[in-house]
This record gives C-alpha cells, sequence and structure tokens, in this order.
C-alpha cells in the first residue's frame, strides 16, 4: 500500500501565534501510539507552548519524535515527567483503551491532560475521568481534531456564530478513511483497545454535532457498525453510522469508514453539511474532489442572501490551543469545557454499544 | 417569494429518441395537481409516445396543458380516456393520497398507469394496488424523476453496473428541495393528502436505494420526522431521515427537508453518495454549488485507479421512457419491475410510519 493512511502524518501547520512567552507554560508528551500527537505538540508549540520532554516505553518511538522536535529532553520513565514541576500540561497518544489510566496519573500528579481523541473507551472510564477532574480540578481535554485542526471547521463555527445560517437543525457529517492496514499497529485492529469504529473516529463527529448545534445533551437515535469487506480484520468495524437527537431539538447523522480509495489524492473526502434554518454550509475539510492537488479548506455557504465559495486555506487558523494554554494558566474554560469534551466521549461510547451489527 | 419552487416546472428535456413511431404508442393524461406531469409527458413524447388526450376537473389546469402540448384532446371526462381503446396508458400526477385510485379505474379500464410519486400513500392503498395489477395483468409504474430523468443518476447507475466501485455498500442521498409554498396548493400542506415528507420526496430516495444498491427488500432501521420551522403550517414535515437496511446488507441514509434558501441558485442541491467496497461516487445532480449557472449533471468518481469528474449534461439522456413504452408494448419489464415499484412504495410509507417525531 503505497498511499499513506492518516493518523501517521496528520500534523497540521499554522500560522504561529504564540500567547505566552518562552518557558510560560511548559509540557511534555507521553505515550506516542498515534500520529495524532504530532499535531498536538504542533498546535501547541504555535501557540507558545515549550515542549520540554517526552517519553514512551519504544525507544523507536522516542527517537522518530525526537527527530521532530530537537532539543526535547528523553525522559526515563514517565515518573520523570509526572515528578516535573515545571510540567503544567502532558499531551498523550496511548493506545485508546489507555488514554484514560494515562490521564488519570497525569491529573494525580496535578497536571493538566490533553489526549488525543476518542479520549476513553468505556462508561466506566469515563465515569473514572469524572472523578478525578472533580477531585483533582484538572483538566481532561481532548484533541478532536477534525473540528479543531482544520481551518474550514473554524471558519463554520464562526460562520454559525455570526448567525449565516440561522439556527441549526442537522449537522450530516461524513469521515472516510483510508485505511493503509499494513501502516498500522496490531491494537488498531482490536476492538477492546481501538473502542469500535464509531469510538474511535465517530467521536470527532459527535463532537462536532454538539458544538455546531449548541447541544448539551443529546441521545443516540439509531446507531450501525459492519464489516463488509475485511474478514482478515473480523474486529475492525470498516464501517459505522449514527443518528442522534439533541436536547434543543437539533440532530445529526454522521458516516465513518474505512473505504478510501487509492485513487483518491488524499486520506479521506471528509464533509460536513449543517443546515440551518436560514441555510446551509458545506465544508470539503481536506480536498476538492475532481481537482487534484485542491487542499483542504473549501467552505461553501448558502443563505437567503447568497452562495458563496470561501478558501480559507491559511487563512483562518487554530485558535483553540491558544486558548487551551491561557485556560490551564487562568483555570477558564474557553477553548472548551469540561463538560463538552466529556458528554462527547459519553455519546461515542454510547453510539458504539447501542450499535446494530449488520454486517 | 420570487424564487421557483421545484415541482412547478420541473420537465427535464432530453434528447428525442423515439422507439416507436407516430401513432403506435398512444397514451394520456388525467390529473394535473402536480407539475411533474409535464415531465412525465415530455419523457414519454420524446421516446415517441403520442399524447392524444387530457382530463382534470379543474379546466384552467387543462388550458395551461394544452398550451404547453397543443392538439391535445381535451377530454370532457375522466370516462371519455378511459373508454378510448385506443390509450394504452394513461399518465397522472393527482393529489398524492388519489393516485391509486385513479390507478385502479385506469387499470381496471385495460390500461397501463403511469403515475407520479409517492405512487400511493397508505398500506391498504398497496394491497389494493398490487391486487389489481395482478388481476388485470397491467402496470402501475411510478415517475420516481430524481433518479429516471436526472442523467446524473442515470450515468451512476452505468458506472456501478460496470463495476466501477465494487459491490455497493451504501448510498447516502440528501433531497433539499425549496418550499415556495405562495406557489403550493392546500393539499401540498395536509399530510392526509401528501403523505408525509418520507412518503412524498422520501420515495425518490428510497428507489434510489433499491436500485443501486441492488436490494429486493429491506427494513426501515429508524426514521424521524419535525417541523422545525413552519409553525403557520402544522401537518408539513419541514425535515425527514431515515436509515435503511437492505436484504444484501447495504445500507442506506436520507435526508429529504424543505429548507433550501432563497440564496441559492437551483430549488434544490441535491446529493448522491454512493459508496462502495473499491471506491465511491458523487451526484451533484442539479447544480456545483459556488459555480453559478453550473447546471447539473456532475458525477465525480474516486476508485482503486483514478478520480475523475464527468460532466453528464446532455449526454446521457434517458432511456427509462423509451423503455417503458416499450415494456407496455411487449409485456416486458426493462425499464422497471412492477415488485421493484411496489417495493419503494411499501418502504416509503413504512418509514413514514414508523418516523420519531423530533420537533
Amino acid at each position: 500500500m503505497a498511499k499513506t493512511s492518516d493518523g501517521m502524518n496528520f500534523a497540521p501547520k499554522g500560522k504561529p501565534n504564540p500567547v505566552v512567552g518562552k518557558g510560560e507554560f511548559v509540557f511534555a508528551a507521553i505515550a506516542l501510539d498515534h500520529g495524532h500527537i504530532y499535531g498536538m505538540c504542533n498546535g501547541l508549540i504555535e501557540a507558545g507552548g515549550t515542549l520540554k520532554s517526552v517519553y514512551d516505553p519504544d525507544p523507536k518511538k522516542l527517537d522518530v519524535f525526537i527527530e521532530k522536535f530537537p532539543g526535547t529532553i528523553r525522559a526515563r520513565s514517565e515518573e520523570e515527567i509526572l515528578s516535573d514541576k515545571e510540567i503544567t500540561l502532558v499531551a498523550g497518544a496511548a493506545v485508546t483503551s489507555e488514554r484514560c489510566a494515562l490521564g488519570l496519573r497525569v491529573m494525580s500528579a496535578g497536571k493538566d491532560y490533553f489526549t488525543d481523541k476518542a479520549p476513553l473507551t468505556t462508561l466506566e472510564q469515563l465515569d473514572a475521568a469524572k472523578a478525578k477532574a472533580r477531585e483533582t480540578g484538572k483538566k481532561y481535554m481532548v484533541y478532536y481534531s477534525e473540528r479543531l485542526h482544520v481551518e474550514s471547521a473554524v471558519f463554520a463555527g464562526q460562520l454559525i456564530a455570526e448567525g449565516a445560517i440561522g439556527r441549526v437543525i442537522q449537522v450530516l457529517g461524513t469521515g472516510p478513511h483510508r485505511l493503509g492496514a499494513a501502516g498500522r499497529p496490531d491494537w488498531f485492529f482490536i476492538k477492546e483497545k481501538y473502542g469500535g469504529i464509531l469510538c474511535d473516529i465517530g467521536s470527532h463527529q459527535i463532537e462536532q454535532f454538539l458544538f455546531y448545534a449548541g447541544v448539551k445533551d443529546a441521545r443516540v437515535a439509531y446507531s450501525q457498525i459492519a464489516n463488509f469487506n475485511h474478514p482478515e480484520y473480523p474486529e475492525l468495524d470498516d464501517f459505522g453510522d449514527a443518528t442522534l437527537v439533541g436536547d434543543n431539538g437539533a440532530t445529526q447523522y454522521f458516516r465513518v469508514d474505512w473505504f478510501t480509495p487509492d485513487g483518491l489524492q488524499m486520506w479521506g473526502d471528509g464533509r460536513s453539511f449543517i443546515l440551518g434554518t436560514e441555510g446551509f454550509i458545506e465544508q470539503r475539510k481536506y480536498m476538492n474532489i475532481g481537482q487534484k492537488g485542491s487542499g483542504g479548506g473549501h467552505v461553501y455557504l448558502a443563505n437567503q442572501y447568497e452562495e458563496t465559495y470561501y478558501n480559507v486555506n491559511g487563512k483562518v487558523g487554530y485558535p483553540f490551543f491558544g486558548q487551551l494554554i491561557l485556560d490551564c494558566l487562568n483555570r477558564t474554560e474557553n477553548a472548551m469545557t469540561q463538560e463538552h469534551a466529556f458528554k462527547a466521549a459519553e455519546l461515542c461510547v454510547k453510539a458504539q454499544i447501542q450499535a446494530v451489527k449488520i454486517k
């Protein structure tokens, strides 16, 4: 498989826009099981964060990481980082089922936690994370990258906040991904570890629904999973979809799958269609199909007054990271509330638990 | 409301491609309650059909129709058409809840019936239609225009038949429509008459699922309806969506709504995303958002070998109509089987009956 899969190299670069000076916000990385760790660290560094140290039990993963971020201290143990008083936040991209346990250790050590999505895989882990957040007052923040680290997604949020499409009534998202099975670690195909497709890549979708539609709570009205064409990986869900209904009546449908074909220019033609009472927004997040080398950042707006195309590539940036740093320093919740992060986690686990297996 | 709604003027013109000579296939029109009758008659005429006569109790509707199709005989009653031995088929676009009753009279008179979609609104009507088809051997065919009279939809079917995307695993469709309430008749807002949104415009979607995915039977896994923003029309569903699972494991999601905003260049940005094991197809049926005057017929194919854009506007035509004429003459089922037409009707009624009202 010549084509790259997603997470292996997903690390968007934005315009550096530091909110703090050097050394004012020091963080570390623990657990490099998913390539999202690079995007997470990039984002924090561009916002002014100082990456001090890194730990992973696998020396090869550390080699690659330190080559990417030269000058980072190669910690000899997780404990070395957890006991470092200078470090405010630990970023981690552990195996999905181990993300919560790492977070509990990080928060017990008096630090904020910033984990790759999905942030956890069971409702028991969720309860433990909530209890630890209450007990310590520390943050359990989540890298929902398909909104936080995608310029079209940031811009769509700004359009909605300005009232461009009225009240949001439905968020429809598709999150196709290229499997690139040869480049995936073993845990990726073990359901207990990756959590199932609706928990894993579905978490991006549910978080976007809560955000765009202003939903505080929701129910999973229907969800389903399938393994349509990968009998060699019997625990892989290669397809999943779900319908949710929010507490304000807004609804969501999303589909996630591992069927991006090799002929496509990008690892996935991720789309988002946000329907409002006064118009709609389409995002073509990573590419514009049929236009080679089209790049990402395509936003289409139609409302009562206009039909407009925006190319926001390189123009919007990723305000989440600076907001997160300031939230950690000031104990505010402007980047994302803890309640929101946990609600998305809860719903993606519930969508997975309730899912009907159709194939 | 300056913008036109859909059905009022939906009558695609294709390349005339007659399959019979003048007078070899004579048909008539009864019931002009929906503008689709113009597309239905156009399609048959372009395929060589001879439109002989027309009847509707409303003289104004007859005036408009005869102006559009000069030379058509203005029948004085429905009976005049039903007793005309020269007429092989009757096309009708009655109020949705009355389409079945008209069909029963047409078939009892020994003629084939070609009705606008949705072809009926209740399971009792479906039983009566099936019984009449068995009893008379006549056809109860349906103008599922969003596939039959849309070139991208015809072409997508050809690509699938050629194996371009492998086995179809999901059909995802959106069918937004502009309401244009001022131009709609009263019956359009009375649920008993229009049948509900999933039955009405949802019927297009379900028919496409059965066709593209090669599904003979399916279950409605979940469906929902809402009136999000039209309290002045309490019986209008302005939103509906549904998930179906086919007997071969393929699945469908569709959304239909009446929220096309005035700023959009077209009455609806109808899309179809067909996901296969080896690739996918996107259709932008009526427009390409962001490109003014873009017209319809946009098809995007991605598979293991390529990522390709096709503009099929004016290139594919509408083979259904010629096939239907030959089916009537030869008693074959190449245009559409009776079983398929009835199955789509059954499932759209079931989707409506089962629907959860979320707002």
